[in-house]
């Protein structure tokens, strides 16, 4: 039986948390463009953030969201959550060897129901773990506008390694 | 019975389609955000395009659209597909009266099937009206790459009048 | 403004929800095929469960349901979740006008998450409305067996009046 | 480079299809529940119907099927075109070898989108092959009713090696 690995010290663990959010907020471009911002990175509740503006109206009349925005922000949440996830999964990993593991993550499909109007000064993301298998993981997420409505719910599924 | 509604003329046909054009590529903001460009709004094979740019992307050092780029396109194509559609079938009526329709509009869901990276210069959505109730339509939509390798499939419900 | 209406008296609910389960366990074939039993018909929490037998299997070596009976049995405790909720909204009409809306109730989609294999002796399914709307309604569904365990999450869609 | 294996002879191709067949129709045994037989099991078109029976209706009164049967004979069909798929890819295996695939399959996920009401004498089951890749497979399925209007559609992703 192999010692049990050392996990992160908490200086490590603060440090690959700070680079999660540099990249979930900057480097996945698309990110930026909806103002996604990481409330809690969390495994057990993720939670992220954006604010209503102009550019992620549906119609501009009716100053919703478009709903390719709730779709792309609860996208962007359930692939958060799987980051976060395997993080602590592979807690005596580096943080090299964790955001290799990031790389490989790939959404196999996404469903989202549409339960409400987009209306919000901001919208809260939050998502739940269902399944983190060796190959596939499954997750749950919602959208909330900043009076705690229900906006829309979605599940994913992940291809992971 | 009453007489046979009159179909629009060519001339206001011409108008409608400018018309349905223009809220789409601007007034839907969040398609201008994408860059979303109408190629065809005949119902019978309604298709958008778009070009890859470095807001659409996933991780930085990838290069490949944002699965949330991808959602969204598919969501805003369903939707198309649906106004196209609604726009011959109540072929009697007028730009505003359609227009009124589209406004009632509400996508129930969204289900995306991401088979492949999105790589490409340009990306193609097409879509197809597989049911047009009185209340209920579904329709079902595809993105290709600029080489025609089919990037993901995509089906959709949604509520009308 | 009118007076408000009538709630059912007690004898009344009761009469409808016997009523219910017959029609829900008897009527509606298949669900016998399933051997759907009714558990609890509180709107709140409704619940059913079934037997494992040998009919309901997928490979006969594994022992395992088929993947059909869940999402067979998904879709049947969705409905089952817009029946008793249908009653409860409707709460000042007859069991005959509550039925009439059960007629009219059609699923648009269901989407099925297949987290665990279906072992175990029975399973238990419960469901959530997350939404009643006047033409629309949605619910999330799960499915786990007698030791608790998580099988299988779904989502549905349905018209409703 | 390895010299290309040798295909099967058309005597184990034979085979291959009977015993195939024969494990869906009888050893899967919901299938035989729901009295899905095989009508093609080319992996080009792979095909499946069964009959209209009592058993398979929704409430008894509107002799329709009920919405689990269709979304189990698309969850069979789906898994159906996988097997065969598999069979083809590897045509350099033995029966037993492909065998062992078919054992490891594991759906993911399943939507299904009921257009039509489920009315006809005999319902006819299609599915298409999206993408079979190394670890994970998607396919989209079809139900149409005997005189060919389309009842529903689906998709699903599955596991595979």
């Amino acid at each position: 039986m192999p010692a049990p690995a050392a996990r992160r010290s908490p200086t490590e663990q603060q440090r690959l948390e700070k680079a999660l959010i540099e990249i979930f907020e900057h480097r996945i471009r698309f990110n930026e463009t909806l103002g996604l911002k990481v409330i809690s990175p969390d495994p057990a509740a993720p939670t992220l953030r954006f604010e209503m503006r102009e550019s992620l109206v549906g119609h501009y009349a009716s100053g919703r969201l478009h709903g390719g925005v709730i779709s792309a922000t609860l996208d962007a949440m359930g692939g958060f959550a799987i980051m976060v996830a395997l993080a602590e999964k592979h807690a005596d990993e580096t943080l090299e060897q964790v955001g290799h593991r990031f790389g490989r993550v790939g959404t196999i499909d996404l469903r989202v129901d549409y339960l409400r109007q987009g209306l919000g000064k901001h919208f809260v993301a939050s998502a739940e773990v269902m399944r983190l298998g060796g190959r596939v993981a499954a997750t749950q997420m919602r959208l909330a506008n900043d009076e705690g409505t229900l906006i829309a719910t979605a599940a994913a599924a992940y291809m992971i390694s």
